[in-house]
């Protein structure tokens, strides 16, 4: 599971690093804003558990993470000159491996099921958000292209019933997780939608 | 004090909904827009005062609030056409319920007068904070036309006086609520406004 | 220490309600501003702490402080008059104080040495991110040009240090305190930069 949640907090931090790239601010920014990323989502679902200090403060792994991801972008391991998808793609794996561990964690605290999945979701969208907010650019989980919420919220759901179902173990844990990327890329890749805010009857020709 | 609470839920998710729906955001987009306005102050008051997990994270009733503001903005009941009115007004509503709530709640949780007033305004304006932030628009709460956190306060504050004087009930409760909302929409429509942040003394002619 | 700790209060609400007087906001918004930049790195890190209600809401002068604060700057006692560096100044001085008592306090609260530094820099900065953030502005910390972050690492870093050698006094507090301001104020002067998130080797010419 710290394996999960690992990948996760590298996956996101290199999402913040690869934003501050884009945004050309400096390796302290690139190194500050990928360890909201990284570590934001889970830091914000440990104070809802009344968690303190968070995980993340206490534990190294997670800021060492952070810093990994921070050189990974700096010497170009990942494809920089391609931001804006590989940016897109370390989103995904963030959110599919957060919604299940944020998932697993908060029931292990005793969330109730449907707090459980929502903190999930919580912890899968909160360091993306945060990151975003922060660098003053709309977050992404509003873009209208390309669901977003949605496969965190369906990979939260199936990760507490594994849990009810006493089935939660190392594969279907990444089975979900490998579940909810691909469900992530294909909505980016051809663009799902889902629809808008208001109700709006398609335009009929007479 | 429960209907007082779920009702600014309603109202304020319903200003996140209609948000989501004039910046074009989709149907996930709008759900949770609203839900973090409606629940956002509220959770913040809780994880200040130390209650976890918050009442909103815990009690169902506060996310289908949330989920039914989503849907009345979707059906159209509240008048998307009039966008910016309706949004002004349902935030006018959320604004005066939740300061009397929220300083009800933190008076119950132990905190002292004014800290019990100072939660009240934070439950009131956190959640349009925080609906506007993750927007990325400025906060409504600095638009110089109408006065916003005022109404708010002053609502607080009776609200913590009728506590102490032994006179808060169901009827002084919606009155307070009553008053503020008033307060709140004759500010904005005879667009009062407070003095600059910087004294600036009136130009005379010579 | 509670001296520091208000006079870096005084400071960052300074810088806010002078942000708030740039973008014309009204004199509820300096204060509102005010109070955010002033008591929000603290306040975050008391929640991170676990500490129950954070300082800032439990005791007045904090509070007392981002008044003082605002009316300072409404009848022009801080030169508003050249307001963005006023406010860089007043920035630099609660960054400087905040990273000393933010650092003591964490250990205090029993935080290990790491866990001290890295809460002392999210006391230090988070004031004034959550100030940019809510005013809709890029954060000051990604800013290119003068280095922010660094100067109050350092100083958390010194702080542990002198704690662990038991060194810690007024003295050695406002020394390191001082450090800090002076480092932050020449890297603003001679624009210091660190290098980029991105490694980009010195074009040459042939």
């Amino acid at each position: 599971m710290l394996v999960l949640d690992l990948g996760g907090t590298v996956a996101f931090a290199a999402s913040g690093s690869l934003l501050a790239a884009r945004r050309g601010f400096d390796f302290v920014g690139s190194l500050l804003l990928g360890s909201l990323a990284g570590m934001g989502g889970g830091t914000v679902r440990d104070i809802i558990l009344g968690k303190a200090p968070p995980t993340s403060f206490e534990r190294l792994e997670y800021l060492a993470a952070a810093v990994f991801a921070a050189l990974l972008v700096y010497v170009k391991v990942l494809k920089v000159h391609r931001l804006r998808r590989t940016l897109l793609i370390s989103d995904a794996v963030g959110l599919a491996l957060f919604c299940v561990s944020g998932t697993l964690i908060a029931h292990n605290a005793g969330a109730n099921p449907v707090a459980a999945a929502l903190l999930g979701l919580t912890t899968a969208v909160g360091g993306g958000v945060l990151r975003d907010v922060v660098a003053n650019e709309v977050p992404q989980i509003f873009s209208v292209r390309g669901v977003y919420a949605i496969p965190a919220f369906v990979g939260a759901g199936i990760t507490i019933g594994l849990v009810y179902l006493d089935m939660f173990n190392a594969y279907t844990a990444v089975g979900t997780a490998a579940l909810v990327f691909v469900f992530r890329v294909a909505a980016l890749k051809w663009q799902w939608t889902v629809p808008a805010a208001v109700y709006r009857p398609k335009k009929t020709r007479t």
